[in-house]
Formats: structure tokens, C-alpha cells, sequence
């Protein structure tokens, strides 16, 4: 029985870090993991009141955790969930170099009662068109009960999810959704490819406009900013579903002002160099988690796209105290 | 004096095709373009009721047309604008391989009376960021009278603008505004880089998100599909105006179900190789224009691609009787 | 004390499978490497001839083994080698999405005896200038024994290695190769960067033409071919290094006619996506190794493709005769 | 009757810029050709001893002349040649950007008696694959007697020109030779699917290696270094054909020398951007031809770019020197 599906998907879907102690950048650094932090983390979301949760992205360092750690990571977070929101659709990243470590990745986590993974593909070669229908199909097909999230990350995985691609994906009853990388002139051909039958997540900046034109389908969205603090995501939900547009604008674009300084907004390929770093330096200058130190290789980047990464934290802290005093 | 400033920048501004005689695609042909159909096309649209008129783009022919045609064609344009519209805001092509030939270009348009150009950058060799500017800045300060539409055509000129040029160069007064390829993750910055000084055109069916979060200055568009019919855009721009949301999605949906079979809409890249024959095929579908074959080398296009773009011409037809319907 | 140094790596280095059994094309296959053949293999190659061993780069299917089939053929290599040639440089893959990860392999490796490593960049997110330097000099720093050629792929890896990278790491002592994609416009100021102390390695029908540049340092190549029959290869390492351009020639051009069908000739970026099928493919074709299935997600191939892969492994057998003939 | 067939192409092919009076860099400036320092260079290459001479390439600003001067140009230069060497083979450019300027362009160069062009694509749009034979085919079946050169350059030309098109384009009588961009690893490809149809030119410095691989079909070269001095270039071609290996590596290795500081060398993309001002900066630091300004847009140059490109040019004078002295 799958447990979640496309209709569970809705609402500000927290993309998270993965919290690690000091010393984690170093090569000889093993168990590096901050359980106490990441346990304090889930169970903060959860509080503040998110409707779903995405770890072990890219900013969530799928690619350099070692393997104990990722379990240890996916099991305190399933742990968190389980204790305080059961039925929080949890994501846990499961993206590995081949299908058969996935496949293995998978299966930890269906043993640790986690019914829902993220994932991205195999990136050592670009998968062609049918390889990369192959490869989801088959992992969905190994697992009935596993509610699948598409990671559509360009960068990452050499290229887009073609709107085709997208059509078939849709007919995958474990395949509910995508976090998707930005609305780009593809977004209207890959809405009307999966139509409700799969939830297209936005961005949170992205979302207003996506939900102008699908108000029926554009139920949700994804936030790493959420990781700085909820609130002003949270609060553009409500005004979203509230039809109060004026205020959802105002909360949009005060959003993109906190990105302005940040190098995603105005070059994305070159941040995806120093995506992790760059994350975790807004998380930790903000103070909602304390990421800590990004994990080698990526855990060096030029100072001046680091202090547009804080200064992005300082601003969406601002921003979470102008929210709150509008809230009371 | 300059007549064009960013505020007459707004509504429905019109992309035209070069009408062409038959037999406009051999090689050896010369004064191809049907400047009976030119003239006529230019005053429907004028009666029609569109904002503004750009000509000579990439679907314009500005690559193919000889300096003679481009001549003859500009000097129909502009008598056929100065008879009934003689401050309807008019931007002619001046876009060529080197700056000299611009300001050749701009000058005879000048001769003419016109006062608006849309201007693409060289494209032999990629320009640098500050060739970039250096180009711009330089034709505009040979023509403090004449207002200059940015053409950012990130295929045809090897790049995007970027965020950092949009903002030096919306600091010239005389550049008013710009062709925007569509939305992407920069459109927020671009739109932040330029405030109120410059205009930034999205794509209609990109309008309504543009305007939900850019109320102030996301006030008008571009449409080339406007040569198949303006009705639909016109109704797209009054419900905008209106601030009947619901009009303006069902609008920006029906455009986009127009645009499904459209190359343009799932492969840009592949497209931008058969633009312009693609174009001219669905104005020729749908009827508004007799748009006529394209000029060589561009005059070649995979059947399947054809026949997606005479799909689009007569799904606008139809969306064109929808509107008609709705308003009678 | 490194054993292996730049003078180590001279003429014809094997670049091989992992051969698979039956059924290892499957998602739930686990255990699937061919001990036997692959220990038959390494045997084969040092009875022939050959004057090192790369393995477990793409086409060695380092990113779709499991950790624990890695393993085994590592052990199974390393055991074989030691056997029969324990001077032969041998290099076994060591590329993982992470540095620690790295490190484990290497120690794992270093643990069998083994003192070579051929090292790709992890690949989820491309490495910045300053990354990949640090990168390969952390890695080189934690294992003073153990010598690195670098492996560099373009397309896998996000990009080339830059001149000024490889003139920096030709001075860490551990790093004494690169097995080099292939002639490109570049080459000149790669060589001119490292000078003799890091052997840029060719592919083998580049190598009379790298040869006849600098006769001094472009004393070796690899050569995946080698694996169809490593008998051209080593005539032509004979031929260049006595000095005989004719035959060194009709052997170069030989090689480029087997090559002819191979879609790695025409169209390296779509090859990139189907390399370890159609080279497993070709491999099985020819004869000289039985590699077996691919392991998914890189399992599928476009039929066109994989007959002109097997067509190659014709050729090249066909090849293998000639060469016996002559020498006969 | 075609008066220069592939056998006529051989050697080294000077390829020249456009000399340009002072103040040519003006916006306003008309009528910048100096016309006297082109008779001079032209003579001075054919009292030197080169082989043929292409003009009118990127860095010969085909973008960035007037028509008229394109015309003055091309007559001073028919004449040169005419006066000099009436049967040396002479290949001015005729690119433009659509097929019918580029047909005005022959018809005023067959006028002046001009027997060779060389001939990019145009590129406002990218040519696919079809457009592209079309093109040329199309361009070849106007003019039975003029031969055509390709101007093969990917950055330019939005890709480049695929083996496939080489094996047609081979068959057309009057397409006797490609300037072949660089050796890559389709050059191979390439020179198999031309034959001896169709001459490809690689870049001097790569002549060795193409000579050495194909000894009957890589006769000739084309230069532009050539522009800073023949003698080293036509050392190399002698050398060649004498079979005179050493020399002719000791030459090309001094070549080389004189290309490390050039930006073309390490970053072919960026080059690309200021291509025509770094050409002219290194002819002028030479002092073979006095090259005069750029012309805009192309007329600006980040100063370490400059810098690199005038050392060059004192390399090669250098270089001149010492194969003066060799040879005296």
C-alpha cells in the first residue's frame, strides 16, 4: 500500500541540510553527523508547522556523506518524524551513482518505515531519454509501496527531465511528484504533460506565478529557505490559499529581495559549484538549524560569494521578524 | 527629443513578420517583399487595436532581408503608422553584424520619421560584457532623438543579458525597454536590475506571472502569435487591466494549448534553427497575415516541425473565434 | 616510498571492463563480476605484453558496481597482477562522488598492495578551479606511497582539467599521469605544463601524431581497443618506438578504420551517454575479453549504436590478424 | 571553367587581416581600409612565397566592414594578386548573413576576377543540418566556376560542421578545402570522409601531426601567424616536405612557444570574443603588416588579454630571427 500520494503532496515541502559537527571538513573525518541537531531540526519543522519534508539533495550532501552516515542521518530523521508526525510526507534522498545502490539505499529505508525518497539520477554519464524512463520505472517497479519524488536538478544530472519524459513519468502511480528547478519556458508544456496526476513543486518564489496560472495543481512548493526560518513560506502559503494575492506578492518579493545578494539568483551554474557551502553559510548565519561545516570536496568557496550567502541568511532573518510582527 | 519613453512601453506590442512574394526563397530572387500585404498588415493591426509594433526581428527576416528590401519594407511600415497611428510606439529592426552598419541603418530610419528601434547585438563573434555595453551606450548616444528596445535573444546572440548589463543600461535614457526571451530564474533580478526605468516585455502567455508579482511595471508584453490574430492578447491585456485574474488565466492557458504543438515550447534550441519559417507558417495557417515563404538560408524545415506549426496557427484561429464568441 | 614515478608510465597502458556475469544487467543482481574471467584477463594482458593496466574508469563500470563487487575484482586484479607481473604498473579506479569516500577506496586498495590509483573528480556538483586542486592534492597528501594518474573526461567529470590545473598538480610527486580524452587544442599547452614530470597519456591513434610533437614525453597510451586484442597496440608501440613512422602510420590509420562505425568518432557527447554498453559490446564482438553485460542504468542502447560498436569489435579482430601476419 | 581545384591547395595559406586607417574604431568613421598597406601586405606575401591567401575571415572583419570597404578591399587585393601572381590561389570571404548577400558578395568578386572564395555559414540562427549542405550546395550550383573553401569555425557558426556534411560537401566539385578549425578528435572522422576530394587545412601548428598521420591528403596549412612573418611557416612547409622531421618539429615547437601567452591557446570560447583585436595587436607588435585599430563592436580587449597577444607577436618576431639565421 503507498502511503503517500500526489494529493499528499501540497503546501511548503523543507528542503534540509545535514547537520554536522566540527572538524566535518576534514578528509580523515568520519560519523560527522549532527544527530542531536538534526533530530532538533525535524522536530522544529514539524513544530512550525511545514507539510512535508526533502533530505540528501544536493545542498543536503547526498554525494559526500559516507554510506553509515547517511543512515544514521535517515534514521534519526525517521525517527523524528515518526514521533511527532507520523504522517508528515517525508522524502529522503536516495539518489547514488546506479540503480542497484538505490535500489539498496531504498530498501533501508522502507526497513526504517520511511515510505517516501527523492530522487535524482545516476550522474557519471547523462542517461538518454530511455535509460532515464528505465531507470525510474525500474526502481518504482521494486517498490510498490514507495511514494517517489523527482529531484529535476539540470546541473546535477545533465539535463533536464524532457517534457516526454514527464508525460510517461506521470503514469507511475509511486511517481507523485518533482522538485522542480525554476519556472522556465518548459513549465506550461511539463504542467500539461503530468496534469494532477503528478505535483510539480516550484520554488517558493516561483510559486505565486505558478499558482496564477494552475491555481488546481500548483498546491505546493519546495524551500530550502524554509531551512532559515519558516515563517515567511509558511505565511505565503496561507495568503496563497487565502486568494489574497496582495499579500502573497508582497511576500514573494520580499523573498526575492533576500536572494538578490545570492549567487543562485544571478548565475546559476556557477553556484552550482558552491551550492552546499553556500547553503549551509545561510543556514547557519540565519540560526534556524546550525548546518555546520560542508563536507570535501565542496567545502571551499570564494569569499565573496560566501558573504552573499550570509548576507542572503541576514536578510530572510529580517524578513522572519517583519512576518512575525505582522502576525501579531 | 526623444518621442518613446519607458511609459509609452505598454500593452500588446506586436512582432511582425516581412511579408514575402512567391518565390522569395530562391536564391536568385531580389525585391521580395509583398508591400501590398505589408502595408495591410500594419494597418490591421493598428485597427485592431495593439499597443505598439516591433518589425525585423529574427522572425522579421532581419538576417535575410537585403539592405534594399529592409529599406522598401521599413519605408511601408512607417507610412502605413504615420497615416493612422502616428504616435503609435514603432521599434524597426536596426540589428546587423557590425555597429557601423547600425548606425547606418538607424540613420535612414531616422530619415524616415521613425523613432523607435529594437536592436539585437552582433553575433559574428560572442560580445564580452563590456563590448556589451560599449555597444549599446554608443549607438544610443549617436541618437539622443531615437528610443532602443533591447533584443535579448540569448540563441541568436550567444547569451543572455545579464543582470548587471540590464542595470548600466537601463541608466541610458534613450534604451526604453527590452524583448524577454521568457521567464527564467533571472527575470527577478533582471526585473530588480532595471526598477521602473526600463521595460522588460515578457512573452504573453508569460504576462500574467509577470504582472501577479510586478504590478507596477510589468505592464505589457510581446507576441508574435498577435500576426495570427490580436483579439486573444487584447483580451489578455484588458483582463490584466481589469484585474480579472480568472479571465486572464483562462486566456494564458487556452494561448498556451495553442502553443502545445508548437516547436518552440519543448526543444527552444531546436527551434531557434527553423524560427522563422515556423513563424510565417502559422501566420499563414491562421490567416491574419499572409506571412509568405521564408528567405534562404531559413527557408528549409523538417515536416513534422511544419506541421506542428501549422497545428498552432489553427488552434489560435480557433481561439480567435472563442474570444470573438465571448465578446459578442 | 612511491613505487611508481612519471618513468613508469611509458607505452601501451590497457584500460579494462569488469567483466559481468549472466544476469547482471538486472536491478535485483548482486555478486555479478566474473572473478574467473577477469582473472583470465589481467593474465591474458600481462602475457601479452602490455606495459600497464588501467581499471575501473568508466567503461570498468566504476559508478555502477556495488562497494562489495568493487572490492573483488580490486582483490582479483591486484592478486593476478602480483602474480604474474608485480612490477607492472597497475591503476585501479578510485573515483567516488566524495573525497572520504575516495580515501576509503584507496585505503581499501593500498591494503591489497596495490600502489596505483586512477582518480576522475566527483561529479554531482563540477568542482570549481580552486576544488579540483584541492581535490587531488588533499587525496595525494594522505597516501605518500600511492601514485595518481589523473582521469580526465571531459564530459563524465564537468569539464576539462585547465592548463594552469595541470601545470599545479605536476608538481605534487604522487601524481605522474593522466590518461588524456583525446588531441585537442589544448594538448600543446597541457604538455608545455607539465613538462616531464606528469605523462599526459593519449588515446592510441593519437599517439604518433603526440609522438612526432614531443618524442621525448609522449612515450605512452591507453587504449581501451587493447582489449579487443592488445597486438596493434603493441606494434604500434613497437613501430613508434623504432623509429618506423610508416608502419607507426599504416597501424594509426588501421586503428582509425576500425574505429569508423564507432559512435565515440562522430559524436563524443552522445557516445558519452551509451559508452560502457557499446564498448562492452565490442569487446564481446572481438573476443579477447568476455566483459558481458552492462550493470543499470547503463545497460540500454540504441540498436544503430550497438551495431556499430559490435561492427568495430569486427574490425579490430580482423585488425588483430593482419598484425599477425605481418609479424609472421 | 573552375580555375583552382583541390590540387591548387597546398602549402601554407596566409590568412590576412583587414588593415585599418587610424580612428577606424569610430562609430562615425566610413572609408577605414588602408588601402595602400593592404597592396603592400599582399605584395609582400607573394614575393615571400606563400601559397594562396584567404581574407575576409573573423579576424579579417567580414563582420565589421562596410560594404563598400569589403569592395575596395577585395579589388586592392584582386589587383595585388594580379599584378603579381595571377595564378596564386586567392580565396576572399563572402559570409554574410543570408545566402542571397553572400550571392551578391561572388558576383561582385567573379566580376573583379576573382577565382576562390571562403565561405562561412550564416549565423544569426544556427544552421541544421540539411540548411547547412542546402547552403552550400546552393551557393556552388550559382557559380560553376568559382571554388569555395569552407570556413569551418564552431564558435562562429553555432557548431561545427559534422562529418557527415564533409562526406557531402566532397562530392560538389567546387568546395575544394575546409579551414579546419583545430585537430580534434574528429579530424579523423573528417579526413576520412573527404578523401582527396576535399582539402582540409589545419592550423600551421598542427600541420606536423595532420602530415604525419595522412602524408598524401595534409598538404597544406592554413596561418595567420603568417601575418606576423612567413618565413617560419614556410620553413615548416619546406621542412615537411623534405620529410625533414626534426626540423620540422623543432619549428613547430618554436611556434607553440610563441603561442603559450596567447589567449587562443588556453580558452578557445573567450578568445573568441576578441579574436579580431588580439590578431591585429600581435601583427602590429610583429611588424609584418601594420594592422591599424579593430572596428567596432570588436574593438575592445581586456588589457591582460592585450598584453598576452603583443608578446606573442614579439615571439614570433623573435622566432623570425631565428630561422632567418638558420637559414643564412
Amino acid at each position: 500500500m503507498q502511503k503517500f500520494g500526489v494529493d499528499d503532496l501540497r503546501g511548503v515541502i523543507a528542503v534540509t541540510p545535514t547537520p554536522a559537527l566540527p572538524g566535518a571538513a576534514a578528509l580523515t573525518a568520519r560519523d560527522t553527523v549532527d544527530l542531536g541537531e538534526s533530530d532538533r531540526m525535524i522536530r522544529a519543522l514539524v513544530a512550525d508547522g511545514v507539510d512535508g519534508i526533502i533530505t540528501n539533495g544536493t545542498l543536503g550532501e547526498m554525494a559526500t556523506l559516507t554510506l553509515a552516515e547517511w543512515q544514521d542521518f535517515s534514521a534519526c530523521v525517521a525517527d523524528a518524524v515518526s514521533d511527532t508526525a507520523p504522517d508528515l510526507p517525508l522524502f529522503v534522498g536516495a539518489t547514488a551513482p546506479n540503480t542497484r545502490d538505490t535500489v539498496d539505499r531504498i530498501r533501508f529505508l522502507r526497513d526504517l518505515g520511511v515510505r517516501g525518497v527523492i530522487l535524482g539520477r545516476p550522474m557519471w554519464s547523462e542517461l538518454g531519454a530511455d535509460t532515464l524512463l528505465a531507470f525510474y520505472r525500474g526502481v518504482a517497479g521494486l517498490f510498490p509501496d514507495m511514494a517517489i519524488v523527482l529531484y529535476d536538478n539540470p546541473e546535477a544530472f545533465k539535463g533536464p527531465i524532457p517534457s516526454a519524459a514527464y508525460a510517461a513519468l506521470s503514469e507511475v502511480p509511486q511517481i507523485i511528484g518533482a522538485k522542480y528547478i525554476a519556472i522556465t519556458p518548459k513549465f506550461g508544456a511539463d504542467m500539461a504533460a503530468v496534469g494532477s496526476r503528478l505535483r510539480l513543486l516550484p520554488l517558493e518564489s516561483d510559486w505565486l506565478a505558478a499558482h496564477t496560472l494552475h491555481p488546481e495543481t500548483a498546491l505546493g512548493c519546495w524551500s530550502s529557505s524554509a531551512l532559515c526560518g519558516p515563517e515567511p513560506v509558511l505565511a505565503l502559503r496561507d495568503a496563497i490559499r487565502a486568494g489574497d494575492v496582495g499579500t502573497a506578492r508582497h511576500l514573494t518579493r520580499r523573498i526575492e529581495w533576500t536572494y538578490e545578494p545570492f549567487l543562485a539568483r544571478t548565475n546559476f551554474p556557477e553556484f552550482s559549484k558552491y551550492n552546499i557551502t553556500l547553503e549551509k553559510l545561510r543556514f547557519d548565519e540565519a540560526g534556524y538549524v546550525a548546518a555546520g561545516p560542508a563536507r570535501p570536496p565542496y567545502h571551499l568557496v570564494p569569499g565573496p560569494y560566501a558573504e552573499g550567502a550570509r548576507e542572503n541568511g541576514r536578510r530572510w532573518r529580517r524578513l522572519v521578524g517583519e512576518v512575525r510582527d505582522r502576525n501579531s
